[in-house]
């Protein structure tokens, strides 16, 4: 019988990649008044649902697609979060 | 005395708005032979450092960060989560 998992993958730049759209968060900090705010860095979340006869298949499956589709591994790492259903 | 705090900001659609990189994605699962993914939805995730003198006051900052500069509040929905330091 199969079930529904819910995950989500954060997709991140790794460290010393340069993050255009982190610094032009940093950038719009001063407009709006806001202090105190450093290390911004800009990245993508996916959530998904994966149809799976359990949850180390399902898992198996998010890794693929995250390693294959959803992040670049030069440039960006990526984490898989399992979330409640 | 200021301590750094370190938050992530996750932005996605909200439901029933359409989200034409999700279904950017599911398109290409068959070309990958992956089976099985469903619901993809695809949205931002931001990290950040906030100095700040408490945990309220830091995560203040952050929900004024994410409702006014990091999600358009008309077609998307923000969380804030704590990360470890």
């Amino acid at each position: 019988m199969s079930t529904d998992f819910r995950f989500a993958v954060n997709v991140l730049p790794k460290a010393g990649i340069l993050d255009p759209q982190g610094r032009a968060v940093e950038g719009s900090l001063g407009h709006l008044g806001i202090a105190g705010v450093s290390a911004v860095r800009v990245g993508r979340r996916v959530e998904l649902t994966v149809t799976a006869e359990d949850e180390a298949a399902a898992r198996a499956t998010v890794e693929r697609l995250a390693a294959e589709l959803l992040a670049n591994p030069l440039i960006e790492a990526h984490a898989i979060e399992a979330l409640p259903r």
